[in-house]
């Protein structure tokens, strides 16, 4: 028996998640079956794609249980071992509990070198919001020297990324986030050529006429909304968009319309193409490979923001919903 | 000098297209200079594509000039040669004025064999709209045997070759046409496995519930509007929809909005696809090939409406922008 503590979902949100949609709880974990692991989490990933899960019938992934513990991409440590796979004492990642231990059939967990890169390196700058800009940059925006690629959310964990990749091909790179300091940094660490503060900027279009001179060419899309709409107006000729995710409507209660004069999309030849990076897991070794030799060689910069403390997740979940993280956000549990 | 009647652009339309947009008038034209052809007009194609000609700023092709014949693709007659390419009495295809005659100087004109297919399929199931469904189909929809492929404007002069091919790769095809007629024919001529009439039916995502019971995997847009927000509804994971043309949103004048959620494109991992056929061209010998081979082997039905006599194009014009011909509606000049 190991005693946990782990956080469920006590309520659907109805519009923004509150704090009241979360319970943290003390269990008493039985130790493992045959085939089973137990794991001490170290590091929680949490990321916008969970919003929906609260809710969302139909959604690539199966909406998270009521009063089951919600569960994120994780870094933690063998605490026992039923599983061959697994000795006790090996790092692994995969997708645990938001909880302190996890009991773990194994499927889906692999072991990681601890000494390789900081352990939340592994939920951010090589993990799976990396490969989403990564996959979402080479296969959808592909970008080509002399274009211009707009990234929204451009300092979050899977923006900081898409946007560096799309400069390293020669891309003028435009973003926009939720702050002075972020947009200060995408500029001055990311390589961003201009990044505007969609928080005290109100009149999108214009800003983007400022930015993107001679229209986008490619849009990697995270927000959605009134962003993106603004965004679609101005996309090129033969224009794509990599769809990626549309933070600013998860929190609707009232769907939000696309946007007017969908014969655009005619007109100017354009793709709108939406993905999850869990649908191309075998392009992971050319994803490493590549990325990790980026990381390497300090050619990639990233920013992280570190929560301490499991119970500390539901509020830093809230806030990164409303844009309040910097870069990459992870729980030290 | 030849006298000639032509058809020129009045006025630009605001919302429906009306008669007083246009104007009939006499020219005399001059003898061809070096290099150009006088052509006699045959037959005339026309296509909703026309309508965004006649207001639009910004779009694929430069608007139709006030006080300047329309134009649109055609067959036609040399009557009078300057140029080595072509000599008096081959019969020809090209864009021509909306004219009994039309001064060209040869840049995109080619010589047809008239004795090959009636002179009327080249601007039908042998020309550009059959391009463009060929292209939609094989390049975007890419129906797979068992997949259920919707066509809105299911008999119009793209939408019935669009679903033949659907069919022919083995989907099961539905689609939409305005009137029983259509539909019917939709269904005994053409293979489709249902099709109904958006005049009578309007609760559109109700019939496309019946009609498409595993969804819809890929969809060819002819229409736009309230069709395409039912359908974009029902698109499975991993949908296509090769965007080609959105008839019902072009006398709008108030931009219609884009259907709601939009993050609907990231769940399924959807592709809209825009696409104009003109910039594909490379793939003429193909498409020329694989479906004049098909029409030679009676696998596609075609439909066409001939209007006699040019003073009537305007009029069947506007039909056309209600649905109102039936196939492919050509105008014998």
């Amino acid at each position: 028996m190991t005693d946990a503590v782990q956080i469920v979902l006590a309520k659907r949100p109805a519009g923004d998640v509150t704090a009241d949609c979360f319970r943290e709880e003390k269990v008493s974990l039985p130790t493992p079956a045959d085939g089973e692991v137990l794991v001490r989490s170290r590091f929680l990933s949490l990321d916008p794609y969970m919003r929906p899960r609260m809710t969302e019938l139909r959604s690539y992934t199966p909406p998270f249980e009521l009063d089951k513990p919600l569960t994120g991409g994780s870094v933690g440590e063998v605490a026992e071992s039923k599983n061959p796979r697994f000795a006790k004492g090996d790092t692994v990642m995969g997708m645990l509990n938001w909880a302190s231990h996890t009991l773990h059939d194994g499927k889906g967990l692999r072991k990681i070198d601890p000494a390789a890169a900081p352990l939340s390196a592994h939920l951010g700058v090589l993990g799976m919001p990396s490969f989403t800009a990564w996959y979402g940059v080479r296969h959808i925006c592909k970008p080509k020297a002399g274009e211009t690629v707009f990234v929204s959310a451009a300092t979050g964990a899977v923006g900081q990324v898409a946007g560096q990749l799309a400069k390293l091909a020669g891309a003028r790179v435009v973003g926009c986030a939720g702050g002075e300091d972020k947009c200060a940094w995408a500029v001055r660490e990311a390589g961003y050529d201009a990044c505007f503060n969609h928080k005290t900027e109100h009149d999108v279009g214009a800003v983007l006429d400022k930015l993107c001179p001679q229209g986008i060419d490619a849009d990697f899309e995270n927000v959605g909304g009134k962003i993106f709409h603004a965004v679609f107006e101005r996309l090129n000729n033969f224009g794509r968009v990599a769809f990626c995710g549309a933070i600013s409507e998860y929190q609707d209660q009232t769907p939000m319309a696309g946007p007017p004069k969908m014969f655009t999309i005619v007109q100017r030849r354009l793709t709108l193409q939406g993905f999850i990076v869990s649908d191309h897991v075998a392009l992971m070794g050319e994803f490493v490979s590549e990325i990790g030799g980026l990381v390497k060689e300090g050619k990639l910069k990233s920013r992280e923001t570190v929560v301490d403390g499991l119970a500390r997740a539901p509020q830093a979940f809230m806030g990164l919903l409303k844009g309040e993280n910097f870069g990459k956000l992870v729980v030290q549990v």
